[in-house]
């Protein structure tokens, strides 16, 4: 598998809760092409639960919004003749997210969320997920991802 | 407004990451009646951010979800003849989430979500919801809520 994309993030724009390499109290979550699909693995913590024994939803939404976003940025990047580690890619921001618990999510094994390029314009890109634990689709989701307005960059 | 859903929640059953009152690393949402509509209000932490200045979507979307599975507890409890904090209420997980994210979401103020019952069936409640930040909306939402199923209760 390739790089992760949020590793070639710009450092002003690391700060995401769920994959921001600078953010250490957050999710850390890293998503690398493999062939055309995108991937990216995260282990939930204990404290991540619903019912005790299964992962809580809002886990498993911001797995598939910071992978949406992330693949959208990685599809951009390609798209401008990129790969992943060469160069700074173009930064997305959620529009919608869909999610679709299919079954309960067990508690101790990583999530695995893949995703599938949907749609894809300079301006807007809709990746398709689907989550797996231990090889069972747990969750499916899709991310409509725009273009990060200019007026969200840090100033200074 | 009315007392918490979640305080009236089984103690077995009050782990949830969003809003189980006995977990403390959680976010300890509470969600209350305000006449037909509920309510839930959360200030997210300074580690929530996604673009710094802003919220990160996941937690906007953990918000949308733990809100309308506890307002879907609500709608039940109501619908048995009962108010919150008289006796115990039926509990529902996620079936679907859906977030509409509406405009960047600033930091440093309480997140408001407001829900109206859609939809309501013994077995599903479907709750519509509204968030807003200093009275602008910032994203809605639509909850697709399921009785939670026997198997998943914690044995013992």
């Amino acid at each position: 598998m390739s790089a992760a994309i949020q590793d070639s993030y710009a450092e002003e724009l690391s700060h995401c809760y769920g994959c921001g390499a600078n953010n250490p109290d957050g999710m850390q979550l890293k998503t690398r092409w493999d062939g055309d699909e995108t991937v990216t693995e995260y282990l939930p913590r204990p404290e991540h639960t619903a019912i005790p024994g299964y992962v809580h939803g809002g886990i498993l939404a911001s797995l598939v919004d910071c992978h949406g976003t992330g693949s959208a940025a990685a599809a951009a990047h390609r798209a401008n003749g990129h790969e992943i580690g060469d160069g700074t890619p173009p930064r997305f921001v959620t529009a919608s997210l869909q999610v679709d618990f299919r079954k309960p999510t067990p508690q101790g094994s990583p999530l695995v969320a893949r995703g599938r390029i949907a749609e894809q314009t300079d301006r807007k890109v809709v990746t398709d997920v689907s989550v797996t634990v231990d090889g069972v689709e747990v969750a499916t989701g899709r991310v409509v991802a725009v273009r990060m307005p200019d007026g969200m960059r840090p100033k200074g």
